[in-house]
């Protein structure tokens, strides 16, 4: 008898996150860790430097990643604490909650900012950028999000990452959803900060999220920290310091992403891992055509992480409904977020594969015919 | 065949947390919860009002837990970023690094602050604190440790009460180390902020803390936020909102949380675990003197959860080495963190007993005679 039987048992989840992990990675957590001990510091150590190769990127080079505990909104906010400096002014592009929920945290933090927004279904414009770089010489950072989980669009991070290049601000990437599931050519983005979380494409479980940027950039930051749970210098200092968290760290949240590093690696990288993302997407699209719902977005700008569909136009359709239908069958589906129009959202990421996905838009066709037959 | 080996391999870990767990609170993890579900939801709110039972208290009373993703640290800080107005003064009571660690918190935060500090071997002083709040009018509030880490020493949060509550002060208790482990009366403390973490007494596996207020309280505090992430007002309206937490979960540390709490009740609760512990604490002190080594601080300011050892007199002791022949032997102790005095610290909490600590201090014991046999 193996200790599979209860993983195996789990409700799937086509969510954005926190997903299906595997079991092994699970299994990893079987165990207790010492978090000032040596071997554990030596695994975060790894960590550190295996999230940089699977960004193309080496310490050797000048980059970093520094882990911080807690969600991936932490990572992004602890860039905004550190990162600008008192008489900064960011500018985010949003088309999305986590691009508005960066305003949030601009707001909250009393760091001035300026707002460009596009349509949901929209992603968000360079040109507006650099318009606005050239009249708003305050500005000093600008943020975006490349995957908006909101809808599932993907930014054109690399467009806008030149111009920001070309007026020579700071840029910063809030990559959560995508990074480790598309490729991202740090040489062609430019990134300054980039800022993803454990529990997304690299397939951990969460506690963490991380941020990759460059030293010395970081060490210029000296000062500007207005906080100290959520101080990315201070992280940084603390692990050259003794190779240690300076606070406890989630220990088996890390013994599971060292095992989610060696999974990603045996299915072939970011590039295998992307494949089978996009062998789920192609899946999940031709089911739910199938089973008669529209993707929100045009499939131009559509990511193949998360996918957001309509409401059915016909009466009659729950989706509260549908949703405790579908997981009274094991299948776990995701609310929409989107202001104008109903829509849910189905996730292709984490331990799923293209039959995952045929069985879940087999069950809904069905559960929809059943439903039309019974009106 | 269970799969209780690995985790029975496992090295004990005599430290302050992360701490040993039980086979069966590691074991709960091996499920993947979707954030977002209705099932984990529930658990959720059950979470929030078994620990208000832990503490003694309800909803019913207007009580609240809030649970925050993070460390320990960052619920200390949350609270701090959330409920000191922008004209606030909080007095921090302190005699180590935790009482510190509080200061660097308000420091970064721009909030204003006095210290008040007493030796590492000496309990807070609700004396000075009385002439401090009759003179200094513009405190706000005051902040002190529970169980001070550093050293182990127990500080008299009731007594510092009494002088909070007599001058009308909002009063935080960072009751990181003693909460769930150690009695804490409500009705005496009259604390207003208790912040606590899942992997300290309640014998939870690390990725979350909490803090237990009066709602009417924290309602109060409405627009003082500095951080979106660390933001317990806002924290608190989400749960209220939809049961949910407004950032990504560690859904697997919260699924091990509540067979902790499981376990917890199974044990007989907060005095039965005491209990335990200050046993295995009393084993500790005899093992440790056959050992010849002396405790640093004074019994009667000792709390039975971690106990700091001054190194032995004798020449050529290294603490380095003698924690690597331990680590070999599968027992992980604690380096000091002292500023005069060289100590190191053995914590006798977690899924530990006092057959545990037999075998540890025993092996301490044969190990220094091996050392003086050497010499």
């Amino acid at each position: 008898m193996t200790p599979s039987l209860p993983a195996s048992r789990d409700k799937l989840l086509f969510t954005p996150g926190p997903l299906t992990t595997s079991l092994s990675v699970k299994q990893a957590m079987l165990h207790d860790a010492g978090s000032w001990h040596f071997e554990f510091n030596a695994m975060v150590s790894t960590i550190r430097e295996r999230l940089l190769n699977v960004a193309g990127l080496s310490s050797a080079g000048g980059w970093e990643t520094i882990l911080l505990q807690g969600s991936g909104t932490y990572g992004v906010e602890a860039v905004f604490q550190t990162c600008i400096p008192p008489n900064g002014k960011v500018a985010v592009l949003t088309n999305g909650a986590y691009g508005n929920r960066m305003v949030q945290m601009l707001t909250l933090a009393r760091i001035d900012h300026v707002v460009l927004r596009t349509p949901e279904d929209a992603p968000t414009d360079e040109k507006t950028l650099q318009a606005l770089l050239s009249t708003d010489k305050a500005i000093t950072h600008v943020a975006v999000v490349h995957c908006e989980t909101t809808t599932g669009i993907i930014n054109p991070i690399e467009e806008i990452g030149a111009v920001v290049r070309a007026h020579r601000k700071i840029y910063i990437v809030d990559a959560m959803s995508s990074f480790g599931g598309v490729p991202i050519d740090f040489g062609s983005v430019r990134v300054d900060y980039l800022v993803s979380s454990a529990n997304k494409c690299l397939e951990g479980v969460p506690g963490f999220c991380f941020v990759i940027c460059q030293r010395e950039a970081l060490l210029a930051c000296e000062g500007f920290a207005r906080s100290l749970s959520l101080d990315l210098l201070g992280q940084s200092k603390g692990f050259r310091a003794n190779g240690q968290f300076r606070f406890t760290p989630p220990t088996h949240a890390l013994l599971a992403f060292d095992q989610a590093l060696n999974e990603l690696e045996a299915e072939g990288g970011v590039t295998a891992r992307g494949e089978r993302y996009q062998r789920n997407h192609e899946v999940l699209l031709a089911g739910m055509a199938a089973a008669g719902f529209s993707p929100y977005l045009d499939p131009k700008v559509q990511s193949y992480l998360i996918t957001a569909f309509e409401y059915p136009k016909r009466e009659g359709f729950s989706f509260d409904r549908l949703y405790r239908q579908l997981s009274d069958r094991g299948f776990i589906i995701y609310p929409g977020k989107l202001t104008q129009v109903d829509t849910f959202r189905i996730g292709t990421i984490g331990r799923l594969f293209p039959e995952d996905l045929r069985q879940l838009t087999t069950t809904i066709k069905e559960l929809m015919i059943i439903e039309s037959v019974n009106q």
